[in-house]
């Protein structure tokens, strides 16, 4: 399967799934897949994303609690996960507010080490 | 029960729980509770996030995807999960890397309101 089939299973097999990229810490996007339905600046978001990402990523340094694996944000209009995929590379997978977070979640832990050998 | 009751009873109940806090924005905690077990600096952690939840603010707000509720960081060696409370105010709940995640949202939705009624 290519990235994009990637991106689409997973968007396309979690209820409420918007759209999912696959970004680099530097801010430059590797590829998208994005459903019809949204208004949703996929781009957009994987740019700010990815500076919040390189915050995070920092604070965990200090706090010394092992590395990055996770980030979630969850706002009164959508939910959005980001997964490591590994130093260079991490997963953003959108849902809407009323979509299946646990199964978004399982998918992209599932899905990022397959990603991470595709694009090695 | 008093804030501290709440803070100790959401770290009991969930398995894996290490410590919960309520902290501002501007960084100044209100109240914690930390259980003896661990080496968890919760005061830092709770610093750091205040700097990262105003990040994520912002960027959601660009974003224009609704008020930020949730924040999540899932560490090698950490679950931590930030819950706003209103716009002065939010709860951080710390748990082990094989803690609760799932109940430890729960618990945070539903009691950040009551949280939030305590100190109004």
């Amino acid at each position: 399967m290519s990235l994009r089939e990637t991106l689409k299973a997973i968007v396309e097999t979690v209820e409420g799934g918007l759209g999912a990229t696959v970004m680099g810490y530097d801010g430059i996007p590797i590829d998208e897949y994005l459903t019809d339905s949204g208004t949703l600046d996929l781009r957009l978001m994987a740019v700010e994303y990815a500076t919040i990402m390189k915050e995070v990523g920092s604070a965990v340094e200090v706090l010394k609690t092992g590395e990055l694996q996770e980030l979630s944000v969850n706002t009164a209009m959508s939910r959005v996960i980001i997964r490591a995929i590994n130093d260079d590379l991490f997963l953003i997978l959108a849902l809407a507010a009323d979509g299946n977070f646990g199964k978004g979640r399982y998918l992209l832990m599932r899905e990022a080490p397959a990603i991470g050998e595709l694009l090695a």
